[in-house]
């Protein structure tokens, strides 16, 4: 009987996931076999929606028929009760699949705190959880949902082993002036001491799938990849990998920190926020978790959403490109939240550029590279970043950056010829990283 | 019978003013007569120094008699007070100068929120003072002092004009995208709606002086200057200057944002505070004065004083690249607070140089300015910064930097022949900038 892998990735809003089947030769890459995304988690009005598309995977046929059912109202479902509506509904649509066959869950969990490396958790042995549960407290917002999906597969699939995969793992690199804040110790009495007060930075399982990418297309060791990588999605961070390391990277003690969000303001003054929401360190009230009130509103009610009106990107660069597609206020809105969007991504950008041309030979830059839902679909924006280095002798061929956001190809090089920096679009694909990971973790 | 303008700079801990001849002829520039600093003000253990130097300004000799004369204990002294010390003890080190001749005071404020001109205040009109005030309550811990020295000169110099002179002044053409921050309106019940939430700047007066100096060096008109500034003494900032104006800087709402300074931590993730400092929210206690805990704790007690165990830049560089000098942990602490320091100082170097290289011809790009008291002073991390850029063809000349920091010029020029990007050491002069707002304003 062959072993599958299942790789979940937990949203607050959605999840997306996909199941692997493990090859008996441990040399052979892992094979993805289906997909599977469950939307509207939270949403008013609509419900939950289930997508299972099995595919071809090399020398398999495919092993179940696609399906999309609807699921309990959005803003009624408990969270806790999806991950084993999601298993059922893998499992029924394929007719060969067996429950016992997933042998593992590769989990993408946001926030490690200083863990070094995966946690491993089974129905026994749910020390790890415990443990991260305690960072859960610390960063809530974003470990929440992952820590009720981990509890729930462990009830609906008592067998099998998950590994927390963290998105703070790729950020232990970086260097201690980097991740140091310039801040005296905590005094007694703070909110809680769980965790030392640094920069962990986020979107690591992002970054090692972008990394691996761009070794197989530049055909080189991960270790010989220097980059600087736009993560552009509804979370946005960038991130400066030297050598295949990080050595900087936007997002900080939480996510909150560095480039604008979709809902999330970025870096702004930090006392601000006592004059922005009234009782700021009070808990904002959400269900189940303790969430300061500054919190909530920088990361859920800011961002493209305050300036623009709307978190949709495309919808931003029509309503700026496009008069006529709306009303002049939104045209205003748009622009401006289109401009400081960039305005605060060129900070970051050059800064890490500066970096690794401060430190190696030109030659050993590989390149910018761009990611995310926004990164990847927007080429409006990486032409724009591209004029806007244009002193510097980058530029973008017009063809190959429209025709990379079609999303063809997992790696598109983007730069004119003779373009001093390269630039690429590359498919970013955590699913793919938890489901490696996880296979080297248990040694599958 | 001559006029005389005096300016007045109150930090939290120390008086910088100089008095200044009014020329009869408009045409002709203010002369610097005298120089007086207050020096340990609120310090343990020490008394209050006045010092006061009477120059040779050209054409007229010595106004007065040199002083230098101890006040009362600093801890105990009650900062109202100062100002009409000073004025007493400089009329009494000249034989000639009489209160009645002193008719105009400019008075550097830190924060002017959106005003967009000098305010003008007298005994008999004090509304402008008023308007301030609730700006004062909106920055307590950086408008306060000067709050205090108006009042105090206005009963001193019942007959004199005192003009308030902001920071923020300067960084009035800060494009919408750059002020702007991602967030959402002020909730109902926040702190107060005094002024709107959004980057503002600060260190104006010393860019209208750097900016002022550069012009005269490179024989250009003010608006034909393009720079970047690093203005880097116990507060440090930097700015983006873009034909003569301010097109972005670093620092934000308040003076905490941006960089690393003496005290103050700069940009953190917002949320950090409540995990740092209990009750963040919370009144610091502070005499006289709302400040939040928060702000009290980032603002005076993080920073190079937090890593480092010393906000004195040159102990730190001395402990860093001498072992023999200190501990072992004195030698990590400040390698780290100087590292830390020049990582982020090198981000806002290079994102403000490529604004300006993005948007103008080389050509019209004059280069980096070091100021302040460790721009002016450290050759050491002026060289290390021109290291860091030598990729972009920056290089400096080592005589010549280290020459800099005698401080005998007020523009010294430190790039190498051939260097890419020109470097200078500008010292500025605030007071200086505040004599010549002032005369302007008042028709002088």
């Amino acid at each position: 009987m062959s072993s599958y892998i299942l790789a979940i990735n937990c949203g607050s809003s959605s999840i997306k996931s996909k199941l692997f089947l493990v090859p008996g030769n441990k040399g052979d890459a892992l094979k993805a076999v289906a997909d599977v995304t469950v939307k509207n988690i939270g949403s008013k009005g609509d419900k939950v929606k289930f997508k299972i598309s099995w595919e071809d995977a090399e020398g398999i046929a495919k092993l179940g028929k696609d399906l999309e059912e609807d699921g309990e109202a959005g803003d009624a479902v408990e969270y806790k009760k999806l991950p084993p509506q999601l298993l059922e509904r893998l499992i029924k649509s394929s007719e060969k699949l067996e429950k016992s066959q997933i042998k593992a869950i590769g989990h993408r969990v946001v926030h490690g705190g200083p863990t070094e490396k995966p946690i491993t958790v089974t129905k026994e042995h749910e020390e790890g959880l415990e443990r991260m549960d305690k960072l859960s407290e610390f960063a809530p917002l974003h470990n929440h949902s992952a820590v009720l999906a981990i509890r729930a597969c462990l009830s609906a699939l008592p067998d099998h082993t998950s590994v927390l995969l963290f998105d703070t793992l790729f950020h232990q690199t970086l260097p201690k002036e980097v991740y140091s804040y310039a801040i005296p110790p905590q005094e007694s009495g703070a909110l809680d001491r769980s965790i030392p007060l640094r920069k962990y930075g986020f979107h690591g399982l992002s970054y090692m799938s972008i990394l691996g990418a761009m070794a197989k297309k530049l055909n080189k060791k991960e270790e010989d990849v220097s980059i600087v990588v736009a993560h552009l999605g509804s979370g946005g961070s960038s991130c400066c990998i030297r050598k295949g390391k990080s050595i900087d990277t936007s997002m900080g003690l939480t996510p909150l920190e560095g480039l604008v969000g979709g809902t999330r303001s970025g870096s702004i003054d930090p006392t601000l926020i006592f004059h922005l929401v009234p009782g700021a360190a009070e808990d904002a009230g959400l269900e189940g978790i303790k969430v300061s009130r500054a919190e909530a509103t920088l990361n859920k009610k800011s961002g493209l959403q305050a300036v623009a009106g709307t978190a949709n990107f495309g919808t931003i660069t029509t309503r700026m490109t496009d008069k006529s597609s709306c009303s002049e206020e939104e045209h205003s809105a748009c622009t401006l939240a289109y401009d400081l969007y960039v305005d605060r991504l060129m900070f970051y950008l050059t800064g890490y550029l500066s970096k690794l041309l401060g430190s190696l030979d030109s030659s050993e830059v590989d390149g910018i590279v761009f990611s995310g839902g926004i990164g990847e679909k927007s080429d409006y924006l990486r032409a724009d970043v591209a004029r806007r280095l244009g002193w510097m002798g980058v530029s973008v061929d017009k063809a190959r950056n429209e025709q990379a956001s079609k999303g063809e190809e997992v790696v598109s090089a983007i730069h004119a010829e003779g373009s001093k920096v390269g630039l690429y679009v590359v498919q970013t694909d955590e699913e793919d990283v938890c489901a490696r990971m996880t296979r080297e973790e248990l040694g599958l």
